[in-house]
């Protein structure tokens, strides 16, 4: 199956090879007006709840103390010992987070003690935290999700890392964390996948998933900033994050009693408050048959999320054309590292217009009942692409003929997502880190 | 200073002891349909935000099955050698969480064992946490916080523990998380409570804190409930919370742009979610000199929380009357043990109107210009009761005038619930342990 899923990959690479040419030079030049156009959105969901509130947008952001990062060359080495070292699981049992490779990093940060401290890699272990850390209690906690791939060539790539990166650093400042300088952080990260590195699938179906975290460990009760904490990175060889039906697609429960992320929140941010709250809805969804939530907000019920992933959908627009469509920056929705990169590489299909845009749940219906609605799906690291072919929705069972089309367009971000990721392709978005 | 304030307290109480005779009975007969009204509040608001989103509110809610709590009787103890035994700090260094005592109580849950396991008190020491614990990345953690008081006869009391109990269920079934049964825990904390009763302060300024918490421990990164988790109690000799200006009154600041709980999330269940995404609008608030945040929601600003407490206002009504009110449990608001002691004992004071309302930023302002608007304050176990001076919003400092009453009712309030605590009258809420 994975031997024919890559023959079938390498041939529409073939294919398709100039389209990329384009794109890359396309990229490479978008970028840094894509980043400007999405920092320019945060600042214009902040006015408008303020607006919203009939307040002054005028009111002191906080200011950040830049604090000095910890430095890759203080980095200290510790190797697990041969009788340490776990057998590697067969592929098809992995899962997705069961297991976990032979090494993690650690490092500290003391605030009395100058803030960060030298970071240091060795045998993976349990933590051994105080019962009052803040982390425990408070939800002072924060993380990331990347993979590294191990390419056609043996070589061993990270996707977009300074994404996450920026995303960490952002979470942090909202969590009352101490920040940290991206490629210090990177170095680490690499160094580590490099000292597992035979934890990384030789295969194109399986990853090993990269966990940073920062928690806040100061032992107290104080709900306030803690003056000590822990960023630690653990490493798990994953597959599929969850078993879709026999058609590769799932169903999603769309519940307008559960909200997700409100205005004024941390629905834009890593953090885990947004997880813990979700778990009674998914339970819920799934014992009515659903793989899925998918998060509405709004009385007009705007679509934000599914499941931990961000939601595009495809239809023909009022113009006749084809449309990929999935809703924007606007403080309730997670930055999506893979959404962003959709964005930008399907911005450069000409058969395609691509736009950020509010769906409401009456509009996705009404397109679907014209016939227009083609596809919708989800988007994010650990699944990449989770292609969607049915919404409970009140008492509705909404049909999208996702897995009808001849040329899905989903299918298409997916294949250029795994070959730039698995090295089919060079791109800039993929960082050879061994 | 603790001598002369417990002398005016007993003055006050012998002078008013026939009052509490009364209110002693009322409570007794009134507690029952009380809770129901709190119950039925609750059903009110899941049929109120149905309602608001356009859907039928006759969604399935979640089935929970009762796990098989663990029991007082299988309680094992292993007493902590005398070299382990901490040295008691100062009564004057005491803050608030920073000294733990030399036990605590630790009761493991894994599904795939039955479920709970035999409790255990054992010497204080660090969790051993597995660093893919589902708490510290998604945030399943949820937590109590009730106090143990040395009475005026050297007694030690708990305050309502049942009522903490029954939120910790609510907040447990809420999070995916085991629920238990209520007395077996009563009994485990009143057990560890008595072999640390040493650490009980000798003083009614000070008291020792109980913080049970409830962590998700199973070590995968599936979102979903934990297939096993770690409920830990641990014990803080505390005074108080935090330090109030001169006068003993705090200055709070309401930001319309931050919000801390929104309807079809957590606001009113003690989990860690609620508390980690607040700090930073506290550290702005403590940065412009103010002690803590007051929740608003909506657009005509409603007050829900201030801090991490409830909040209550008194002024006079329409009618003339002198009013307590506190905004109803709407889904946004926690219900406290002490926010509903003081509804239960204020409702029997012949000469104060208490309600439960909804209160606005307009109607603060309103009566605060009129001159009716007579003492705000907010209300928790962990402060008790903590009145409130001062009001910065959008560019106004409301001065509230609740430290210039002759009589103030925060101070009535306070010092009944404290002489319930320290055993100076006896009352239902208070239950002797040791």
């Amino acid at each position: 199956m994975p031997i024919r899923r890559s023959k079938v990959l390498v041939k529409w690479i073939i294919e398709n090879q100039h389209k990329f040419q384009l794109q890359l030079s396309a990229v490479r030049s978008c970028s840094s007006s894509l980043r400007y156009k999405e920092l320019e959105e945060n600042v214009q969901v902040q006015a408008e709840i303020a607006l919203s509130a009939e307040s002054p947008s005028t009111l002191p952001r906080p200011h950040i103390t830049p604090e000095i990062s910890f430095k890759y060359d203080d980095l200290q080495v510790r190797l697990a010992a041969p009788y340490q070292l776990q057998p590697k699981p067969e592929a098809k049992d992995l899962g997705f987070g069961k297991y976990f490779t032979d090494h993690m990093l650690k490092i500290h940060y003391h605030k009395q003690l100058g803030g960060w401290q030298k970071p240091e890699i060795m045998p993976f272990e349990n933590l051994s935290i105080h019962p009052a850390a803040k982390a425990l209690h408070y939800a002072i906690q924060l993380f990331e999700g990347l993979k590294a791939y191990r390419g056609v060539d043996d070589k061993i790539r990270l996707f977009r890392p300074d994404l996450n990166m920026e995303r960490m650093n952002l979470a942090a400042q909202r969590s009352g964390l101490p920040t940290f300088d991206a490629h210090e952080l990177i170095k680490c990260i690499s160094r580590i996948v490099q000292i597992d590195q035979e934890w990384v699938p030789h295969s194109e179906t399986s990853t090993l998933y990269i966990r940073p975290t920062l928690i806040g460990t100061e032992p107290t009760f104080g709900i306030m900033a803690p003056e000590s904490a822990l960023l630690f990175v653990i490493l798990s060889p994953v597959s599929a994050y969850y078993k879709a039906s026999s058609d590769g697609a799932v169903s999603i429960f769309a519940d307008p009693n559960v909200v997700r992320a409100f205005p004024g929140g941390v629905g834009n941010r890593k953090v885990g408050s947004n997880y813990g709250p979700t778990i009674e809805a998914t339970a819920r969804a799934a014992k009515m048959g659903h793989h899925q939530v998918l998060w509405l907000f709004g009385p007009d019920h705007q679509l934000t999320e599914v499941g931990a992933m961000n939601i595009f959908m495809v239809y023909i627009n009022d113009q006749g054309d084809k449309q990929l469509s999935t809703p924007p920056l606007n403080g309730l929705i997670l930055p999506g590292v893979t959404r962003r990169s959709i964005l930008e590489l399907a911005s450069q299909w000409e058969d395609l217009t691509v736009k950020e845009e509010v769906i409401t749940m009456d509009r996705v219906m009404q397109l679907n009942q014209e016939g227009r609605l083609l596809e919708m799906f989800g988007a994010g690291t650990a699944v990449v692409i989770s292609p969607i072919s049915r919404v409970g929705f009140l008492d509705q069972d909404i049909v999208i003929p996702t897995m009808k089309q001849a040329k899905p367009v989903f299918q298409r971000v997916k294949d250029t997502l795994l070959a730039i990721q698995y090295g089919h392709i060079e791109h800039p978005y993929a960082v050879v880190i061994s």
